[in-house]
């Protein structure tokens, strides 16, 4: 037998607002084959299946071990979904994707086992089983961009909750006077979103804060990004250090809440940000040792993911090996 | 066979630091017979092993269907405990009890099948399997005291987290900027444990805000307390409706993030304040209401509590016929 013959494989699809992203992922958690169709290109239910049917081809003749059985296809779309339907209630940024029976659609037409879920859940179960949350039973992943995600592994598996909506990291409150939003008040994400922490940079700015983000930017203010703060932190700017420690304690007072409600072993957090290294992993974690009493603060681990952008396709085919 | 012969039972023990509990339970959860020893007539380790052997045997003369086999014997203990080993870290209140191995020497001495939990644990699995949780298979339970108290039940189970330490609702924050505890920062019980809400009572009344409060009281503000400002607000004193108003909203912020993370069905409150009914349960759920998304807040229940003193004994039984 050939390396990696006889292993399983399965198809994961990252389904995003701007590209379907495809691969073949093998049971080591090994990216075989690629395909990436932009999300435009495959409009509507029939247009997508239409892309993923031509994405399945392709996968299929680059593999070097195409007569080892698919053990399915998974599937992380963006948004809220019933996993045990796999039924999609609603896609943010995807218009035409409300209440769509997407599991048995693909089952029919590709005749394979399908599993759909929520493309945060997908990433967590990806990094969680091959990922920075490999060595851990019990995890929680975080991911920080515009808003912010949450997904739960418990005993290796996605926790899901009651109906399919746990691991809304992001709306955890940490201020119940704190902000409004349609979630409720002080919702972590109203504080830590790319845009909040933008917002943050530019008031200070504007107030006539020094800073390198300016020189970073060009002095021109709606060109602060995420990315220009970070990068200014590394260096050592006193306002963009000030606002990772501002964001690592915000999400310490949720990875609190989270941990005294139950009390993983690690959180691994990914997304753009995360990237930053310890200008936001060193405060975060001390932040986070100072509001959990010692017993809880020593039995929890913080990591930055590590699959990166493959996060989304390798926890999906994961899901269709796993489930 | 008579009605209930056949059925299965279990002894529970609700170790409390003024009494030692013990009932007969069958598995309706139906308390068959009780036993009930001052916990200062058994000192020490063997001191209790004593005391618990003479209410096995009061509790065995009792019981009308002794010839059916014991399940074995389940314990709640008001503290820290490895529920996999049955060992004891450390218990509040009751001196001489740290790092006790519990569970091995009651089944050595006993002969009995043993399962040693966290008193709020306990109860939150008798309240989850016979009480106000019965209906369903993932409940939060909390317990109101001087202390908030939590217990998660998932898939008809106590759930314990990576080390045995999950559910501890009363640490949950509500404020990150909030009151500074050993447990971290705003943390739920240090708004809403008893002596804060007496606290907030008595400055009120201290700063002349008239209140039934007040003459409930005598006159005497070292009198009040919460039973107190819970009558005043069912005969509709402001004062107390506006901390009975500002505890339920204090509950609802945690209850929110809890809901968020885990996504129970219900919420099932307990201790004593939950008997103040509608003055605490109406403004608890608008609240919660208010604090989660319409999809979440919609498929969240909130009830009290239905066990009342025998929560404790029907759960530590329970756990023993369940595990």
């Amino acid at each position: 037998m050939k390396d990696g013959s006889g292993m399983r494989h399965a198809i994961g699809v990252d389904f995003g607002g701007t590209f379907i992203k495809m691969a073949r992922v093998n049971e080591r958690g090994e990216v075989e084959a690629r395909a990436k169709i932009p999300t435009k290109e495959a409009p509507g239910l029939d247009g997508w299946l239409d892309a993923v049917g031509r994405g399945l081809e392709q996968l299929k003749d680059k593999t070097a071990s195409a007569d080892a059985p698919l053990a399915g296809l998974g599937v992380g779309v963006p948004g809220f979904v019933d996993f045990e339907r796999g039924f999609i209630y609603d896609l943010a940024n995807v218009p035409g994707w409300t209440n769509v029976h997407l599991a048995p659609r693909l089952e029919e037409r590709f005749k394979l086992h399908v599993r759909v879920d929520n493309d945060v859940n997908v990433m967590a179960l990806g990094e969680c089983t091959y990922g920075a949350g490999r060595a851990y039973q019990h995890a929680v992943f975080v991911t920080l961009g515009t808003g912010v995600g949450g997904g739960i592994v418990i005993n290796n598996q996605l926790y899901r909750g009651a109906y399919s909506m746990a691991g809304e990291i992001g709306h955890v409150s940490i201020r119940m006077d704190g902000i409004k939003s349609p979630q409720g008040r002080g919702g972590l994400e109203q504080y830590v979103g790319n845009r909040r922490l933008v917002e943050r940079a530019v008031q200070a700015l504007q107030q006539g804060r020094a800073s390198q983000v300016r020189d970073l930017a060009g002095g021109d203010l709606t060109a602060v990004t995420v990315e220009l703060i970070a990068r200014a932190a590394k260096q050592g700017d006193v306002l963009a250090l000030e606002i990772f420690d501002f964001m690592a304690d915000c999400l310490a007072a949720a990875f609190a809440s989270v941990a005294y409600v139950i009390q993983p072993q690690a959180f691994i957090v990914g997304g753009g940000v995360a990237q930053s290294g310890p200008v936001l992993f060193d405060p975060l974690r001390r932040h986070l040792s100072e509001r959990l009493s010692p017993v809880f603060a020593e039995r929890i681990v913080i990591k930055p993911a590590e699959l990166g952008n493959d996060a989304g396709v390798i926890g999906a085919a994961t899901l269709a090996m796993m489930e």
